[in-house]
């Protein structure tokens, strides 16, 4: 199984502050692992305390379903299939804001998750962390 | 009181993971005792992480209240009778994949709970584990 | 990097669970995996319902710190080195009966902890378990 | 008030990174802010799962007293003056690895927290981060 390394995800927050720097946002940004463990994060001046946490939970939340974390969120309304699963797991959020990392096989190896500023413009830094591209290294 | 016994508890797990396998999904499964305590557990390589937390707590929710998960999520829909009952018990999950467990006599004695899929295939799964036969046996 | 599968998880239970039938004992048996996420649990008749959440526990520790639970329980101690560990993660158990699982490379790919008498009958029942040949497959 | 800058816990991050290369341990290391709360974090490949919770407690717990992590567990033994405090704040760790981050006036401006290896080396680790000399900036 590949899993993210550190130096790709420093890749990952590096793409991703650049982005929020190109929309002036000040972002909290986190990469977690294949297992869904806090792999980096990285916080930007000024940026909202309360997103620490939400831009984990998003990391996390895109990691435990391999998909993006807004794909969740539509399935999820009042009377949609997947009512209130945000409950689980200890807390999802399921928003935009949170997208699968793969590597050059496509295979999940890890996640990214932003928070910050709007949901569009979260999604949109998170867009240019994933476009990173990665190649699945061996766990040490 | 009858209670799900190992051996029966067993059977369920393979019953669904037959059933799984039939619809080639990859699902977490889960099942509670009389109690509404975990007694066996089963991930199927390539399931979604995040959704080993949803059948337990699937599982847990159908013995909590007798009935199948989605009747309950029928109810708490926004202006619903039990609205948000979702928060409660550390976290519910309302939606279909949670089945209550009877013996013969048609006592509950315990309950499944699948995820991993659409919610249509987690229920199909689910139901194949419930159809197994179980004969309560005496809790020691 | 290698990833304990669905297959392996199940000898492993099932080898702990024949030591268990020969010490005598009703044992709760958890495994994880390489990230730390549960993959497979079981819980014999009878076995303490409080033991439920202390397998998993020692199963995380075991693989949250690549070592026997109890080693970690011994630097834990009042004056040690690691005093009051305990309270990160969620909850560690650090007294016996929590071990890592390698694959045939050493790597260690998951962990097993067993819960439900004493802590030495926990560590011989986990140590069966231990002892089970894996061999690390790729995560699909 | 001072704050820690995002550029300036980069450099308490890189700093640490460098000391945990040169003793060959693999860190978890986190830099929490002025107000307790997460500035930014990295997993070197291959450290403990369990460490990334332990490296953020002990950031948090040495920002929270303003002291050496280490002092406090000195005095949180049992007999001593703040027995178990550890269960506090949602859990505290209070063994050496967690140091205060001071700006050029000496004010607290956060804190870093390293977990990973003996609490000797993670100390070590920790040291290397907070000798990062730090103006401490206004916060926005």
């Amino acid at each position: 199984m590949s899993d993210i390394t550190q130096v790709q995800a420093d890749a990952v927050l590096a793409a991703a502050r650049d982005a929020a720097r190109g929309t002036e946002t000040a972002m909290n940004i986190a990469v977690v692992d294949a297992g869904g463990n806090l792999k980096a994060f990285t916080r930007m001046d000024g940026a909202w305390l309360g997103s620490i946490d939400i831009s984990i939970k998003k990391a996390r939340t895109a990691r435990y379903f391999d998909m993006p974390t807004g794909a969740i969120g539509e399935l999820s309304q009042p009377g949609g299939p997947l009512y209130n699963i945000e409950v689980s797991n200890g807390g999802l959020i399921t928003f935009p804001g949170g997208l699968p990392l793969r590597g050059e096989d496509g295979t999940v190896i890890g996640a990214i998750g932003v928070s910050g500023s709007t949901v569009e413009n979260d999604h949109t830094v998170a867009s240019a962390g994933a476009a990173v591209e990665l190649q699945g290294a061996a766990r040490p």
